[in-house]
């Protein structure tokens, strides 16, 4: 078993309605990584950052034994930086700026020692740099991808291209919508799943997820939080569990994708519990665990 | 086992991205009592039209066993008439026309025949109205009561006096957090509890619902429905399944309670296929029986 993750380090400035964090650390392989740590080590990270990148930040993912061997580091260059105002009810943000810095030549490399990964989750980042790693690696067992609505209105041929090497994406409802020009969204996945990947995995934020795998759906519930502070990074570590627990498992049935969501979702819902990975950079197993059986008791329909 | 609904009759006119239906049968207690004419008859229904009000609408109620001794006739006046228009996803809609004629001098007056009514549901009218029926009832067993954002803001002394004795009250996310004053909606059911209702469901519209029982907490799915026609009458179906299933089994326990949310559920899944009461007008058994255990089927975490 092994997992290798490709996506953003970021450093993020985030404004929610309870404070703000300035060049706090985010990014999609950031967020994923972690996430996925806290069931299998070493994950193997392809990332970039720049000179200005915190040693502590390194030193928080060598922690989680994350493996950064494929993270280059330009000495000269700035970190991608991300600077986000979310609305009062966290549901809406605005993209005040959005510097790609050392993101904007990125060539992603595989190390030798990486290329034979079972696991791949190709987080958000353009396209055609997601490709560009699958063909560097040497038959992958199982490919998980996420994007967004940028990616699909810029790079849709890239990413359809793309969908055709994917088991499994991972979008929210409007990129769903986006992606398929379909608005409801059980039309909408079985037209994603005719592009390639055979499951479908759509994020309605604070309202649960849906698992559409052939002709199967799971109705995932949303953990009903107290308080949500920063929803950055909620996808990223809801697709860290999912692939995380998979990949320890190595168990990609329907049955256990179904636990691997609940996994994300768990994951996911410590992740808005404070900024940036401040919550999930130190979660204990039975944190984890008391959490997955909250959301399989909520949820439970069993004696009805 | 006896089932009381006050509420509204309406003539409406709705626009959606799909048509447009013009002065068709709608009103709360309209879609409480059909919905919940398949689980217990006859349903008492107290409310008040005008002389316009079709015939052939009075005989689609009687055809339900909707016992209409409560049901004023007002030969000389109109109709309740609202003109509603959805935006293109169907989250959104504005109220165009709103004619309360035969509403604006309403006095609910509840026969002799209806006052031992065990199971009671206050449809969304103005809560003085609803208090009113209240008071000439003979010791209602259970009382579920729904409302709108218009009255919290118009009436909110009288709502909160209503709670008081309410044991179930039924709202939409938005209107919780206005009710509450709370963003969150585990804080605003708690808040919302304290007011008097044991119990508090929330519905999320296409995203399931919530429902808070003392201190227990029921994640329920949503269908995920292939085509939404009309959302009108979308909460109503569900508070009609649920009153009329608990009705039936007379059985008011929080697990009893989870299965009428699903009931509930099911006959609103239907109510939006079409325009009206066209979907929810002639329902058979099976077809409840089917979608109640496809929601069962698809939220199963069970084996996980």
């Amino acid at each position: 078993m092994s997992l290798l993750v490709v996506g953003s380090l970021a450093l993020d400035t985030i404004e929610t309605p309870f404070g703000k964090a300035e060049r706090t650390l985010g990014g999609s392989a950031t967020f994923i990584s972690v996430a996925a740590s806290y069931f299998i080590r070493p994950v193997r990270l392809i990332g970039v950052v720049g000179g200005d990148f915190p040693q502590e930040d390194i030193e928080l993912l060598k922690d989680k034994e994350i493996d950064l061997e494929g993270l280059q580091i330009k000495e000269n260059e700035k970190t991608f930086h991300w600077h986000g105002k979310y609305s009062f009810d966290l549901n809406m943000r605005d993209s005040l700026v959005t510097e790609l810095n050392v993101f904007a030549n990125f060539d992603p490399i595989v190390p030798e020692t990486f290329r034979k990964s079972s696991y791949v989750c190709l987080g958000n980042i353009n396209p055609e740099l997601q490709k560009k790693v699958l063909t560097q690696l040497d038959k992958p067992k199982f490919i998980v991808a996420d994007t967004m609505n940028f990616w699909i209105e810029s790079k849709y041929n890239e990413l359809i291209d793309l969908l055709n090497f994917v088991d499994v994406l991972i979008i929210n409802d409007s990129e769903a919508r986006e992606l398929s020009h379909e608005a409801n969204l059980f039309r909408a996945a079985k037209k994603i799943q005719s592009y390639g990947p055979h499951t479908l995995i759509i994020k309605k934020g604070e309202h649960g997820a849906l698992l559409f795998h052939e002709n199967e759906l799971f109705i995932a519930p949303a953990y009903p939080l107290e308080a949500i502070y920063d929803p950055t990074g909620a996808g990223d570590s809801f697709a860290g569990g999912f692939i995380g627990y998979l990949s320890k498992t190595e168990d990609t049935s329907y049955e256990n994708m179904k636990r691997a969501v609940i996994f994300g979702s768990t994951i996911a819902s410590f992740s808005v519990e404070k900024f940036s990975l401040e919550r999930i950079k130190d979660l204990t197993p039975l944190e984890i665990k008391d959490r997955f059986n909250d959301f399989k008791r909520f949820a439970d329909l069993s004696s009805i």
